[in-house]
């Protein structure tokens, strides 16, 4: 990148300067073409590779040598350019990067337990210890967050669903990013707090994704395509779970789910592939760190398989699936509703505005001193880490009844949970409670985190809860058969896991996840039952915890339609698009072109029309070109010429004073500027603000040169401003030159009678902003995002009497009837249409009134 | 359906005969409208609901009882609406029909076991009776199939992939073809032929699904949504897997790769819920039936755990996926071949083609004569059905190495492969290589079979032969850490498994249904890598074999992109698109309209322009919309008014006869009719014939009608024939009148720059047909299913000299440097190209010369 600001400047300063007396109309030209290419502009592979092929090799006598080597490049450059070298590096990287910052948390986490052991005497100073531990921990994540860039705060699953859904976030994908959002996890995740380490891992992987995409760009040009980035965009983000929990399946399948609408078959193998690559190398190291035998499951159980539950116990299943959609439903409202308190209290939020620190080290201290372990956290198992607590759930023995515990070889934890003071029951029960709003709080945290896992704990605890009780209810098991087979409460947790995490973010592959992270997939119905009703209890309630945060960020993303709103089918695009579109006109003279872009509309293309009359849509140009154009007419080169003429017309007049009268008005050289142009500029949206401040340092003067075109202006005329304004007008009345612009032929149309599911599948599965509503040919409307997510969020007001224009009551009952083929209209109703309506724009009171 | 038929019958008797005097020209509007209306048109729901719910209720006591009934029922008709209900009820159809199912092939392979053991003492009665139980079941189950209809033959997985693209196979979704498959798939299966219920079964729950589907249509209108249809379908699909393996979730990813394109996230719990239900349904009936204790996995293994594997392991199950990636394109390959010798030997097709029953009777005497057990069979482990065969290749004992089996307390199937003779790999081996090309000779039978659980035995043997091997060369097992750790063959049987039937089906959830299926995840990373690795292999070779039966069948489908050729990224629609675009023009004339429906294309749409000359596109016709209009002007009723007025002009000659001479000529009733219109609609294509039948009846004259013209026309006139002529062409000269056309006002466009691999995207998302090509609204080609099938199968050839237009070379180094914005062009470059080609139609030789 640096390489090619300096070739920029270079540019600019050898045309500017060198080549200042050249003919500056034509340098006017150049720089307008560059201007549009500049972005796409940079030496591609392509010119690379041919300008490496053809060099003189023929006076050497290595040249044959030389030649077969540069084959064996190009070959080796091509090879690097296929999908699976880029899928395999991604996953390789981010085992590592898993791996490593596990070791990174681990260690953390130990040195904290070893401070707080190591000072077992005084409980003030182990007290101090146990905080101070954790506060260091997040001030600093915080606060390098806030040092490299804030868009490594939070999960990043919302972002990344907008970025796949086609809406550009670049800052969300830098390396400063990645360093923020590596760095600032590892610390946040070592402080012991209820955070998760999933959800940043998507972004981290996408992150990944795309500085390798980047990389790899000096080898093909092929990961320029933008089509291709999304793609391996969505292929990273289920790397990133899959590296996370080593679970593939799962990873692909929850990435596909939470941050996807629309889904290509074509890309099942990418995912799948660079899922298991990473899954396998983040395992492997753990294998050849010795911390584990061999390959096996991160949270692995060990319930019996030959007779995993019974019949009856479904229901108890179900419960519990139930019971855990309600509850994530209430995590995601409770998450929001502290949300929407900080920001919406102007005291609170001006407040920890002016101390930005100081909102994570309060909450951190509030949570760590409830969880100091001699404290109040001795009621809720806080001695132990999120791995064991998890660890301790998931144990096939069941903690309400002694002396029914086998002996196993492996760590139990359960001492944790099994209090001298206080039953199981009490402690499982405190834990849910003070776990659910501390991680409600916590993922709030100007930290990166995520909410996973935490909600993955919090529903483990719920289902041991449940599990428990029913051992308890059937103390020796339930009889079938003649046999009586015993209630394992860990099952109940697994299932709790699965649904609770599934609830809170609307996914059904948690059940997946959690088959793969815990080793036995027996349990694989009561689990599927549990993850699928509170699937179906959440959704009834609430958007999912990231739909949720995408409302809470105001990030343009499209909602997802409810289910069994069956009149979505009944609602039409002309109930919901806008019919004020802005348009240019292919006639249109520049004056027009001037009034549409100062309209300040939000859109960042425009239509164009043949003719106002006709409303033929012929395409759509994208603002930024427009501007390029008034800049073209009215920007600084044609100023210079103007000057430059002047200057000649003066020596002339100086020379012979009476030639001067009436030639140089008629002549173009004559055309005057005009300074408000700027004030355009201004009024345009922050997106093109980049290419402005390009476009702004060629068509703005000098100081220098202003006061010399004031000068020459009044040398030789007594109202200077008059004879400016004049040749504004008249340079403005000029019809417009399309010629150099770039349009867009054949942008997405819809009809008015296509209905609201419809349009909502087009705009998932095309990741469209906006698209234009035709008929015949004709347009007559608009739809961009905004619209139809006020239609699908007002989607029964739209049912409504206020909305609904007249004939709609009628058309329901034809609609019905003819459901299949309803795309398809009479010619001579569209042309009636179309002649009872031929400019439905602002200015016309009819139409309004129509939309009000 | 019959209720239809007899209303249409109804109708036409009512208005034919009883509306006889009535305005004629009236009548054939009216007529016009109800023929374009027929197809949707039945009394929807909502004016059923409607007629019901305002009935004189008043004038009897029990009014409010009614009223509230009445409420109740709409409820309840609301409730049955949601969706939620269909998948649950489609759940518990295809659990119940899977099961029964599942219960008549037993019995009948029970029966052949009981009949061969009860023949013990005579090994030629013994052959006759095994020979003679699958001929007659084989016969039957072909038999049925021809006679209720040959769509159920086969697997149905390419044809619901087919029409879930969005094309309309009607015929495969009917209730006979529901009948006919459940039927002979339950003897072809009890047959003990080496085929599969996987495929036949997605084909059973998505025609469960149409009919149910048709039957709910009672109770809400939404029903008839295509979209919904579609989706239902698709949740159907995943249903058919899952209830024949009790695999949810492999159900729901199989459907999903298998007979997908794109998927919307939206629908992913349709097909979970509707999955679940009818696993859950399915193993619920088994346990009720005590068959089993409790819901298990069908083929249950009993790994260890604690050590599932070493890392060095990893190796030999990538060589296990690879050899078995091989095998899979081979698999394909030789089932071609099979079908492609058959087909294509003139002798033999036509030898069968008169005998259809012979061909499934010898393939299957071929068969069981080679396994009969006493004979060749017993070196191949013939006497165990295809289940027994699996649950002994997941067995945990090791068969090579004698006195290592544990006790267990299941039936051990390995008897059955120690043969005394010789040693297990041999019957391993020769089972292999059997199964091999019976499987890929059995599944050309034209009976209901699938190709996945052959694949899947043969797979899941061929493991077992690797994991054996393994165990002999490791006979102590493999060293690790101090600990020495035996080699389990039935993991690798669980890998091979996986890898063959992913490798022939080209899917990656292979993996996740043997999880299901074994109960056993602890073996996730060797079977992903193995899956993975087969599929790399497989994919390189050959197709998968659903895409290979949908090529052999010539179904309209769109073939997927292969991997990692990025130069379709370069090969643009302009490079592909046919420029021969037939369309009308809204002032064409209809001999022009009734030249472009002779011409004979294959798409069912016409493009409408606004004229030749702007070419300006303004949307789509369907063809049958067009056929209706030249009916209509000359067709029957017109003919019959013109009878009418000639038979009251004649009366009025006989009166006043001097008063004919030259008014009837001017006059629009003297307008003729002309016979070869028939010729139009016998050049149709095959699909419209339906619809045709139904026009026909109604311009076609009955020969008595014909007869009494001809007297009418020889009555006055000397020269009928040339008078005939005269009319039509006057007839044919005047404007079309597109008034009461139905057309699509915003058909699908595309651009010229386009890249093949958006356009394949954009086809498979929005399930496209075809699509228009345009430049700033102009029409200049189009790109059908046809062209994009080309374009993919010869991607390679496109970049080779011949197809590129000369321009392409430039166009690679341009495309490259501005791949991103590459769909914008500037405006006077289509201009320019607009100018040069206006009119781009077959008979231009320019355009010829261009595509040739």
């Amino acid at each position: 990148m640096a390489g090619l600001n300096q070739q920029e400047l270079q540019y600019e300063q050898t045309l500017m300067y060198g080549h200042y007396t050249q003919d500056l109309g034509a340098y006017a030209k150049e720089e307008a073409a560059r201007l549009r290419e500049k972005s796409g502009r940079r030496p591609s592979a392509t010119e690379r590779s041919l300008s490496l092929e053809n060099p003189d090799y023929d006076n050497g006598r290595c040249g044959k040598c030389c030649s077969c080597m540069l084959r064996c490049k190009k070959f080796l450059i091509a090879c690097v350019g296929e999908d699976w070298i880029f899928l395999i590096l991604l996953g390789l990287f981010m085992g590592l990067i898993s791996w490593g910052m596990d070791y990174g948390i681990d260690y953390c986490l130990h040195a904290q337990k070893w401070v707080y052991m190591s000072l077992e005497n005084n409980v003030f100073l182990q007290y101090l210890a146990w905080v101070t531990h954790a506060v260091v921990l997040i001030t600093f994540s915080a606060g390098f967050t806030q040092l490299l860039g804030s868009h490594a705060v939070g999960s990043g699953i919302p972002e990344m669903k907008t970025i796949l859904r086609g809406v550009v976030l670049k800052e969300y994908l830098t390396c400063k990013t990645f360093v923020a959002k590596v760095v600032s996890l590892t610390s946040a995740l070592g402080s012991g707090m209820p955070l998760g380490k999933e959800g940043p891992f998507v972004h981290i992987a996408c992150l990944c994704a795309a500085m390798l995409s980047r990389f790899m760009s000096v080898f093909g040009n092929v990961y320029q395509n933008k089509t291709r980035y999304i793609e391996m965009l969505s292929a990273a983000s289920a790397v990133g779970l899959a590296s996370c929990f080593a679970a593939p399946i799962g990873g692909v399948l929850f990435s596909i789910e939470a941050t996807g609408t629309v889904f290509l078959v074509r890309n099942y193998w990418r995912g799948f592939l660079a899922a298991t690559i990473s899954a396998l190398f983040f395992r492997i190291l753990a294998v050849w760190d010795t911390e584990e035998e061999t390959i096996t499951a991160l949270f692995k159980t060990r319930f019996s398989t030959d007779f995993p539950f019974d019949l009856k116990e479904l229901l108890a299943f179900a419960v519990l699936g139930i019971a855990s959609g309600i509850l994530g439903a209430l995590f995601v409202y409770l998450n929001r509703l502290i949300f929407e308190f900080i920001r919406n209290q102007n005291f609170i939020k001006n407040f920890f505005m002016k101390r930005r620190l100081l909102y994570p080290v309060l909450v951190t201290i509030l949570i760590s001193t409830l969880t100091f372990p001699p404290g109040f956290g001795q009621f809720m198992g806080s001695q132990l880490t999120q791995k064991e607590s998890l660890l301790s759930f998931f144990d096939n023995r069941t903690w309400s009844k002694p002396g029914t515990a086998e002996d196993y070889d492996y760590p139990d934890f359960s001492y944790a949970w099994k209090h001298p003071q206080v039953n199981v029951f009490v402690t499982l029960g405190l834990f849910v409670f003070m776990k659910f709003w501390m991680s409600a709080l916590a993922i709030t945290m100007p930290v990166p985190c995520g909410s996973f896992i935490p909600t993955f704990v919090i529903g483990a605890a719920f289902g041991r809860l449940a599990g428990e009780c029913m051992a308890a209810w059937f103390p020796d098991g339930i009889y079938s058969d003649g046999t009586v087979y015993p209630i394992v409460p860990g099952a109940y947790a697994v299932a709790g896991a699965a649904a609770l995490s599934g609830a809170v973010s609307h996914t059904v592959s948690t059940a997946v996840i959690i088959f793969e992270l815990t080793g036995q997939i027996s349990y694989l119905l009561p689990v599927m039952i549990a993850v699928i009703l509170a699937n179906v209890v959440a959704q009834s309630f609430q958007p999912s915890l990231y739909d949720s945060m995408i409302k809470i960020k105001k990030l343009p993303y499209l909602p997802e339609l409810g289910w069994g709103h069956n009149e979505k089918y009944n609602i039409r695009v002309k109930d919901f698009m806008t019919r004020d579109v802005t348009y240019i006109t292919l006639n249109c003279c520049y004056r027009d072109l001037q009034d549409v872009l100062q309209a300040g509309d939000h859109l960042k293309t425009l239509a164009l029309l043949k003719s106002s009359q006709s409303r033929i849509l012929l395409g759509s140009i994208e603002r930024v070109e427009l501007q390029a154009v008034v800049s073209q007419q009215l920007g600084r080169p044609r100023r210079l010429e103007y000057l430059r003429e002047r200057a000649a017309a003066k020596r002339k007049r100086q020379s012979v004073v009476s030639h001067l009268s009436s030639e140089g008005i008629s002549q173009k050289a004559t055309l005057e500027v005009r300074f408000q142009v700027n004030q355009v500029w201004s009024s345009t949206p922050r997106r093109t603000s980049l290419c402005l401040q390009r476009l702004h340092s060629i068509f703005c003067l000098e100081p220098s040169e202003k006061k010399a075109m004031a000068a020459s202006l009044s040398l030789h005329d007594s109202s200077p401003r008059l004879q400016i304004e004049e040749w504004e007008e008249s340079q403005l009345d000029e019809p417009v030159d399309f010629d150099n612009c770039k349009i867009e032929p054949a942008p997405f149309q819809l009809v008015e009678h296509t209905s609201l599911h419809k349009t909502h599948t087009m705009f998932s599965l095309l990741r469209l902003d906006h698209a234009y509503v035709t008929s015949i040919g004709r347009l007559i409307g608009m739809v961009s995002l905004k619209e139809l997510q006020k239609a699908i969020d007002g989607s029964l007001e739209v049912k409504g009497a206020k909305v609904r224009p007249p004939m709609a009551s009628l058309r329901d009952v034809r609609s019905s009837s003819c459901n299949i083929e309803i795309e398809a209209t009479e010619l001579h109703k569209l042309w009636d249409q179309y002649n009872s309506r031929s400019l439905p724009r602002k200015h016309l009171p009819s139409d309004s009134d129509e939309k009000s």
